[in-house]
């Protein structure tokens, strides 16, 4: 896997991650990055991430050969669509947006043949933010979904394929439909959990939690922004997998009502076999 | 402090882990374990644990100046009142119970001016079992919960209070109801939440999770017979944190459904001030 340039759209904590990856690992001679916010630009350049920094999207996009858009979800298809017609022919566009069927369908409607796009997500985060945690083994044995379409061009979806592995990760396919139904379940319910949970302790409990409490919640420390819109970009999947888990919740509270101890002890059993299966 | 014989009613993670600061702080001379599983006594006796393990209760406590029971919180109360005849004028005991207000008011309805009871719960703990991952430290800097009541004996509270601090504990005092509502919220309801999140997940998906869910369902590997017998003891404040944390769903499952963003983020920067109010 080799780049001539590698435009990063978006360098907050997995657009400089893909920066410090891609350098150490020798997967690209130039590294561009754009972003908005001329603090992380600057932040992204200092710390030897980007060879170049631009807060023009078009103008920092001309002479890449690959993009990856690490913006909000509810920015990146209008974003793929404005740059397309500054892009060199045959570049290839990928995102890490965690929705894929919206962002893959509005994107496929309006594609030009100049330029290909495939979806991706990587499965590997933080609830840091920010450049200055980059992490150049942000990716390694890490899951990368990428949701190629029967419209994708085969070439375009090898060439996002190997760029996932060159940053140490492994790579599953799947359609976009399929992704967003499965991380609605696996990510984006444990997000809103997350936050509903640490939402309902008042302050003079506080000082009585322990580990249990933080690590249950603490995706709640997530940007509420960029949550609210990965919520808004996936609704259908979202509710669906929230009402199983709030007739779960029922089934607990039905159980502890009745004082019903084999149906407790099921349910709690129920939880801990997928949790070792898991392991 | 300084106790002549320490006994530990059940040889676990915790008693282990008591076994353990207890010895490593020269806290006690002698120290005694009891445990119904031979192969967990034998384990705690060839790890340096114990003095001496007995799987006989009464007969083990004989000697006993501070007895920790450290069994299921549906034995304790029990276990207190069968050994009191048996123990030594003076002697003062606790425990660690996860609840504390139904077996505060069981022992002080049964015991006798010979022995002096005292509840304790230390917020410190972890998924794994048994004395082979007792910790020294799993005390250190954190929390113990003892729960006095007007019939406690102000020179056992502060033995006890002692106890704790000698190994490494900051110590607070609450009744055992205040405790009971509190703890229903910061540690029974997060233990219910992720064994019902993890109980949602349909095998197919086991893939598609990453660090999110495993650390919003790490709970979920607790002992399911052990957190039956938590949440049977306490039904009434864990109804009530469940039907708080079900109605902060509905808020979420409303507003994903209207897709209203400011709701959306008001609800998600709710649980992202807590999070970062408790750092």
């Amino acid at each position: 896997m080799h780049i001539a340039t590698l435009a990063i759209v978006g360098v907050g904590l997995i657009g400089g991650s893909i920066a410090r990856a891609a350098r150490q690992r020798g997967v690209a001679d130039r590294i561009v990055g754009v972003d908005q916010n001329a603090e992380a630009l600057g932040l992204a350049r200092n710390g030897g991430l980007l060879d170049e920094g631009w807060q023009n999207l078009t103008a920092a996009v001309t002479s890449a050969d690959l993009i990856v858009f690490c913006t909000p979800v509810d920015c990146i298809a209008n974003q793929v669509l404005a740059v397309q017609p500054h892009c060199r022919p045959g570049a290839v566009l990928t995102d890490v947006g965690s929705t894929k069927a919206r962002i893959v369908a509005e994107i496929e409607q309006n594609l030009s043949a100049n330029v290909q796009f495939v979806g991706s997500h990587p499965l590997a985060g933080s609830e840091k933010q920010g450049p200055l945690h980059a992490d150049a083994d942000l990716f390694l044995n890490r899951l990368v979904v990428v949701t190629p379409t029967p419209q994708t061009d085969v070439g375009a979806l090898q060439r996002i394929i190997d760029f996932w592995q060159a940053l140490g990760a492994s790579v599953l396919q799947l359609s976009p439909k399929e992704h967003d139904d499965a991380l609605a379940l696996t990510s984006h319910l444990p997000h809103l959990v997350a936050a509903a949970l640490a939402g309902v302790l008042p302050p003079h409990w506080y000082e009585l939690t322990a580990t249990g409490f933080r690590d249950t919640t603490r995706l709640a420390a997530s940007n509420p922004s960029l949550w609210t819109s990965i919520f808004r970009a996936n609704p259908t999947a979202v509710l669906h997998g929230l009402d199983r888990f709030i007739s779960q919740l029922q089934h607990f509270r039905d159980a502890i009502a009745d004082d019903d101890r084999a149906a407790l002890l099921t349910l709690l059993e129920q939880g801990k076999k997928v949790k070792d299966d898991l392991r």
